[in-house]
């Protein structure tokens, strides 16, 4: 799909650098819109909604109280500018942050070109759980002509491939939500490498590649249960 | 090895409902001490010391900032107390901590022998690892008479069985431990049931029973890769 691409108004304060664009489909005729496939989630489970948008676009947070913790949320895009210009212009001292926590800023960076991306992604792959609600028909073939036929009980867990059920949203363990946002890559985030998964899944795999995690618990289960 | 038993002199506030006790062997001419079979350690590597007697007896902290967090470090026996003591004689106020705070606290809840066991336990699996100093003869005697031989290099984690290395208990990675305390069963916490373990195996493991991880990864990889 071409997407239209003007630029939409912005209250970041990061927007003159980085516009924010329509993502409608080229030549639309209604109002410009960033997220317009999110309107129809939005309107019958909003927090979905804003998750999708907020795991696409925003650096996640670690359990950053310290006083050197920095930024704890910030736009993806904006941790591709450099040191200079983050002190410059946006009053954020990177180089007096610890270098841990400017390490895990900086590998949360991401194009805004692929953090749309991933919020398309994740918006068709929430709509293809169990129990997921219909999107409307306009939105259904805006994200099926990028990701193909939506259907409903096929999407799974990237990391254990289990049956995600659109409900657990809504629950919660022990005050943690039971889905999150995977990488397949963890330091790579555009629609091919994100899905969602079980919060158990997406803490055991931690820092590793999909691949490394697979080939690790093999090494486990030989050592283990000895077998290859 | 029957222990000698006496109290020994505490600092502790709740030493008062349960007395420390003298571990050196039954007829012992020196003086008494909780744990004789530290010291040694201590000597060489007292952060390991430190490590191992903490590990053993305190309960560990999650990431408790909050205003309802409770204490975040506590004397594991002391959360056999009910909340009615907690409360009166410690001015510990459970009842008005949250249930996940409650319930995080009261799941590291251990008798004082079974902690004293746990200390003791991994000391001699701190001595089996690979470029560990070497115990003084009291001390590996004492060690093995409870546990076998010490054996340079056969410590393993207890998760994936990975040659463990003294050397990392001085090492981090990205601010964090290389080497921790890890349980078979996550709600047990005796001699039988700890081990040490890289950081990343055990916030796989998660709050499963290493059965259970065994399990649970072997059904991924079954899905995964195909196989059984």
């Amino acid at each position: 799909m071409k997407f239209c691409r003007k630029p939409v108004p912005s209250r970041s304060r990061y927007a003159v650098e980085h516009p924010q664009l329509c993502y409608r489909q080229f030549g639309h005729e209604d109002r410009c819109a960033e997220f317009p496939y999110l309107a129809s989630l939005s309107a019958v489970a909003p927090k979905v909604a804003s998750k999708i948008k907020r795991d696409s676009i925003m650096t996640t947070g670690a359990a950053w109280a310290s006083d050197d913790a920095g930024p704890n949320r910030i736009l993806r895009w904006v941790m591709l500018m450099s040191d200079e210009t983050l002190e410059r212009v946006h009053g954020i001292p990177m180089a007096a942050l610890s270098p841990i926590i400017q390490a895990k800023l900086r590998e949360k960076a991401a194009t805004y070109e692929d953090c749309m991306s991933v919020a398309r992604r994740l918006t068709w792959s929430a709509y293809g759980m169990l129990n997921a609600p219909a999107p409307d028909e306009r939105t259904r073939a805006y994200l099926e002509s990028e990701f193909g036929a939506i259907s409903q009980g096929a999407t799974v867990c990237l990391v254990c491939r289990g049956q995600l059920d659109f409900d657990d949203f809504a629950r919660a363990r022990r005050g943690k939500a039971v889905l999150e946002t995977a990488h397949a890559e963890p330091r790579a985030h555009n629609a091919d490498n994100v899905g969602f998964c079980h919060r158990p899944c997406n803490i055991a795999q931690g820092d590793k590649s999909l691949n490394e995690f697979y080939d690790w618990i093999e090494s486990i289960l030989a050592k283990v249960r000895g077998r290859r």
